[in-house]
């Protein structure tokens, strides 16, 4: 099982086929879902090259890299998208690749410390100017909370004062911000709660802007993986993680919980934002997997369960899921309208890349695929935090 | 793993011990827990015959037969079971017993369809009233919620309402109570939301009295397992379980899971309350499940994650465990204050089991040992519902 990006239900034919075979084999599946193919202006997927038919039988590895190719176009790709999604279609054809996939996740640590800059180099490091033309003012790239914003830079604030809320943030507080970014949270909580905080992130180029951003603020930004921090003492009031979960990996999600366990204080509080899957997945999606988030995978009820038995209380779970269909929508308006600045730096390619993977998480959400967690935990036998704010 | 009441962590021994050695291996373990034991007034634990040091090297059975036997007991039973569950003692001695209920839970269904209505016979038949005096006006047999209410009545009162709100009642829904109790929420929601309900409860004793309450509603009430619920057709608006899933037994989640998905309609809510563990149990406690709630078993977050994964999105998860401690110290103060009038139907024995019920489950919520659990959960697809009330 994967955290499929939900692309088509097709399997692979090993014999070969003519355009039009796999044409009639694309078009009837596809039908299932509602969504009609084709090279008008009517369909809801234009086909402007015929190599898309057979490349819609090669998984989401296939539709993702031939829509690179502008092999195939959507006019409203995020709606196509979440009809995909709530088709309940399969992004991996069943094969000896996914197979393989399964028992090499089940054997190979993914997200070991090694690997775990290499998300960093290929996402993260992708250029701030990109980041800072498709994200607010303040650079959250992460869910916002739309129910007290209507604009990106209210509801990111919002998101960022309901985590300090929840977390019951008071001055001289220490927290420690697991997968910091760019900084914002921490800027947000010195300024807004007077707190001091200990970042750790793997993304150099974060890291850099994060530190001229943070300056003047009680803030320390170590470049280094979540298991590098320093677990001998339980030094800190606060722990938050926002956005960081997703390229932890079912291996290492137990890990994660021991880390914020053991470094939590006795009457401590934690908050973990995450995407969630509604299945529990060994590995994430094939195409996501190449070109977005290297190593990436998107955790389940049952896996966070099973990670947090024995560490952590549960104190409160809020999903918010929709809210990030929203946000990566205004991601994606602004990226679009950046694109005549940014085109100078980054390939057509890209650019269709980049736009793919916005509009199909953004789909994903809205067919409720996927969902945005914040987790309230504490350390066992401590008294409830008043933490269930909305 | 069982659902552990806590009571101690002493190893059963073959070899026949005099009193004395008994009294120091009992002594010396429950001084780890700070608990001290004696005859005296000052003594956490004030024993009465000495027969109780051996108890205490036989599980929770033991504790708790010694308990209703009058071999000891203690000023302060609720910060008693408090402190020993706080230092997370056993309650299991590991033995042949132990192991052979691991086996068991594995093999049989304890909480097969021929054996659910044990539990009412045992429990919810033993007298309405008992049940009429401990409990408010309205008999809700379950947690209340106190961030409303400081009096057992009103705290019950906004527990109720809370559900309401959560689930978005609207008038003229049609509502699945699955474990209906006293009628208390179907009542409720009928009077105050317009909506008309099915209850389905295992109880003789409690539809009886459920049906006067609820006469001249639109209630109907049916004495029968949930396996039994008709699931054909998605019927219902809402789905409600407040308080039943601790009979359900880890066997029987994906199928509890499986019946509300199908009865409800494809844009419905579910609500499920339910006492959660925070580990994962194939059982419960033997003394618990011998005198008190025969297979019971409490839940725990990826059990609950694994029995809803791809049928129920989970869309509010709330703990609000420590109103537990609170509400059951209430109904113990009822209790105690009707049992003048009681005594003439029940044992004196009864009353040292049904307080030690009360006070030990009320110390494992002030231990954080257990949770209260509120989950919102609709259909897969299904736009999130507003249901992130307080």
């Amino acid at each position: 099982m994967s955290n499929s990006l939900g692309i088509h239900a097709l399997s692979l034919r090993s014999e070969p086929w003519g355009a039009s075979r796999y044409k009639r084999a694309v078009e009837s599946t596809l039908a299932q879902a509602g969504v009609t193919i084709g090279a008008s202006a009517r369909c809801d997927i234009r086909v402007h090259d015929e190599r898309a038919y057979a490349a819609f039988l090669q998984g989401s590895m296939g539709v993702g890299e031939a829509y690179m190719d502008g092999h195939w176009s959507a006019e409203h790709l995020d709606h196509l998208m979440a009809r995909l999604f709530a088709a309940g279609l399969q992004a991996d054809p069943p094969g000896i690749g996914t197979f393989a996939r399964e028992v090499l996740a089940k054997v190979v640590n993914f997200q070991s410390r090694s690997r775990a800059f290499r998300v960093a180099e290929v996402h993260y490091d992708a250029g701030n100017d990109l980041f800072e033309r498709m994200l607010d003012s303040e650079m959250v790239y992460t869910c916002a909370y739309w129910s007290e914003g209507d604009t990106l830079e209210s509801a990111q604030r919002a998101k960022l004062d309901l985590v300090c809320r929840k977390l019951g943030l008071a001055p001289g507080m220490r927290v420690l911000d697991i997968g910091c970014g760019f900084g914002a949270f921490m800027k947000y909580a010195c300024e807004n709660y007077g707190v001091t905080c200990v970042g750790y992130s793997v993304s150099a180029q974060q890291t850099a802007l994060a530190r001229a951003r943070c300056a003047g603020l009680p803030v320390e930004i170590v470049l280094e993986d979540y298991r590098a921090i320093p677990r001998s003492g339980q030094t800190f009031d606060r722990v938050v993680s926002i956005g960081m979960l997703e390229a932890v990996g079912v291996q290492n999600y137990r890990t994660f919980m021991q880390v914020v366990h053991d470094v939590l204080r006795p009457d401590g509080v934690a908050l973990v934002h995450t995407v969630g899957s509604n299945v529990s997945a060994q590995h994430g999606d094939p195409w996501i997997d190449r070109y977005i988030f290297p190593n990436g995978m998107l955790p389940s009820i049952a896996q966070l369960g099973a990670a947090t038995e024995g560490l952590l209380v549960m104190e409160d779970w809020h999903n918010f899921g929709p809210h990030y269909d929203k946000t990566l929508l205004a991601w994606n308006e602004r990226f679009q309208a950046a694109w005549p600045e940014l085109k100078s730096s980054y390939t057509e390619r890209f650019k269709r890349m980049w736009e793919l993977y916005l509009l199909a998480f953004a789909g994903a959400f809205r067919a409720r695929s996927y969902q945005l967690w914040q987790l309230v935990l504490t350390r066992p036998g401590c008294p409830q935090p008043l933490c269930r704010v909305s």
